[in-house]
């Protein structure tokens, strides 16, 4: 439970924008920072002390990591568990901890624990062959969408299927490998919870934000997110059966399908700060990347009470051009992560528009 | 007036906690960041992408800032004017102009200047020789401060001269060189205004400081500073005043002395972010660092307004400790500077303390 002093140093596994969030968090708290990161000059190792350029399975620098650094984290889930075993053995401690990581790095282990903690999800069948998946169709109707159990993120890895006949296409669309097949939900729209967890156990939900996505990637989150009483206390308690049934330390992000009249279902959860929680940034005074960096250096948690209503827009790939045009909007605070080129649909930046919050 | 574009590069000369979150505001608007500063490892250096360590008016080292750098900026006033010119000759633009710097480096220009822009001071008198000194002394009466024209800061390079017969001693005391003698000001409080004039010549003001020192140095600023309207209105003038007539490009600090009935006297401007500015980083949407980031890139100058009650406190020394017990407070922002050791009286860091604004 100690708290990390600052003069510390964090870690960060991955130095892409989110990398680069936490880090500039991590350092108005007074703690240096180094990446890891195979890409040279990434995003975040260029706002921190430093930057391992190689793998995420390799050794050396694993080592290095665990030495260095007095606690480790990491922006993305599919952290390879051998790594993270690695980097402890050097010392530094590791959060969230390894039950976050093996229930989000496969998507049936996922589901299997959340409806276990009580977060329901849809209904859900395991698929290992083209004859599991016949079976599932049969369970779940069509149309129903078919996962990959591991990796797959912003719409990858998953195909629709309309129709029973559809199964071996999709099938081979994926590869072939192990899946699971998902129950559609008919959901009203789709929210977002961002909560944390610190070392001590405390729990801090921040209001919940309402996304919109545009082919399979996040366009726009409005937060604090418009919700009856019921949808309120539902997702809370969610987020707090997920937090202490993960024994998680850190930030978490969990999408939410709103069904109507209070019923909410969990979509997936993500280990680690969230696009849908970029809106805290302009709209809290502890945004999620400050909650993160608390959570894992083992200090109190921060507050997670807006005070201004935030819509958060992403700017995917030239939308970034845009900056000169934003930049003289005065209700518009701007985040860009120092990335080139603009590739299409690839995450450059994000804006809050920022309004009084409504009483 | 180009906007420079998110991926420029933006220098600053000083690694210290200002150049430390100026670089911070930079990087969250796209911009990479190269420090200047002689010490290895500096505050802003660590958060920065790269830093060149060399003494200030080291030539190579600033024909490479002129190169590499699209615009520099700086993180104090005493810059050599030459280093300055040799930076432009690079190629980059530097702001604030060397208009600034000039009568920022001379206490006697400095206050020349103000009252010719109509923003009154203190009485002052000249001190080139002793004889001058007692001729002030005659003219200004009694106590009243002796200050080295050139270089001092947080209540250095100064002394109080309570009766005549204390010159020599005072004029010893700042070894003989030039001076400025200032009459006492009957002032009830301090007050601070950060303001910035955009490359456009737009000028934005935010709400007024009221600051309290201790032994030279500054403990707290509480902002928005409670002040009648006539009070506001002749500080926003005196703001206006200084920065077009300096045709000035950034943020500048700006010290008042209230003496009550709506009169206030400049105490002293300083080119740079301020210290008694830290508010704005938890009580405005655009604090005092984007602000100087975005006039010295050539943007729009950002919104002015607060939206929360902020009582700044200075870190200094070992208050740094205090750390633990600050982390668990829910309306405390803490700012650390990544510095080591916690000399006596060193800035360490800053808290802000935040409460809801009183309309």
């Amino acid at each position: 439970m100690t708290r990390l002093a600052p003069g510390s140093t964090l870690g960060i596994l991955g130095g892409g924008q989110l990398g680069r969030m936490l880090s500039q968090a991590a350092n108005r708290l007074g703690f240096d920072v180094v990446i890891l990161d195979p890409e040279e000059n990434s995003p975040a190792g260029r706002v921190s002390r430093g930057q391992i350029v190689a793998p995420y399975d390799d050794p050396n620098a694993l080592d290095v990591m665990g030495k260095v650094c007095d606690a480790v984290t990491f922006e993305f889930e599919n952290v390879p568990a051998a790594s993270v075993d690695r980097i402890r053995a050097g010392g530094a401690r590791v959060a969230p901890g390894p039950m976050a990581l093996a229930v989000a790095q496969d998507r049936l282990e996922e589901k299997t624990f959340l409806n276990g903690v009580g977060a329901t999800t849809v209904a859900f069948h395991a698929v290992a062959t083209l004859e599991d998946l016949h079976r599932g169709l049969e369970k779940l109707g069509t149309p129903s969408l078919l996962k990959t159990r591991r990796e797959g993120y912003d719409g990858k890895g998953q195909v629709w299927i309309k129709a029973a006949k559809g199964a071996t296409a999709a099938w081979d669309a994926l590869g072939g490998r192990p899946c699971i097949l998902e129950a559609r939900a008919p959901f009203l729209r789709e929210l977002s919870i961002i909560a944390a967890r610190g070392r001590d156990g405390a729990v801090a939900v921040y209001p919940l934000g309402e996304n919109r996505h545009a082919g399979g990637v996040l366009r726009t989150t409005l937060a604090p997110a418009v919700v009856d009483a019921r949808i309120d206390k539902a997702a809370r308690r969610i987020a707090k059966a997920v937090l202490n049934g993960l024994e998680y330390v850190g930030v978490v992000g969990i999408e939410l399908f709103d069904l109507g009249e209070g019923r909410l279902l969990v979509n997936e959860i993500a280990p680690r700060v969230h696009n849908t929680g970029h809106w805290t940034q302009d709209g809290c005074a502890c945004d999620q990347f400050e909650q993160h960096v608390r959570a894992v250096m083992g200090w109190p948690l921060g507050p997670t009470a807006a005070h201004a209503s935030v819509e958060m827009t992403n700017l995917l790939g030239d939308e970034v051009d845009r900056w000169a045009a934003l930049s003289g909007k005065s209700d518009v605070r701007i985040h860009l992560y120092g990335k080139a080129p603009a590739r299409p649909g690839r995450k450059m930046g994000h804006v809050n528009r920022v309004r009084p919050l409504q009483h």
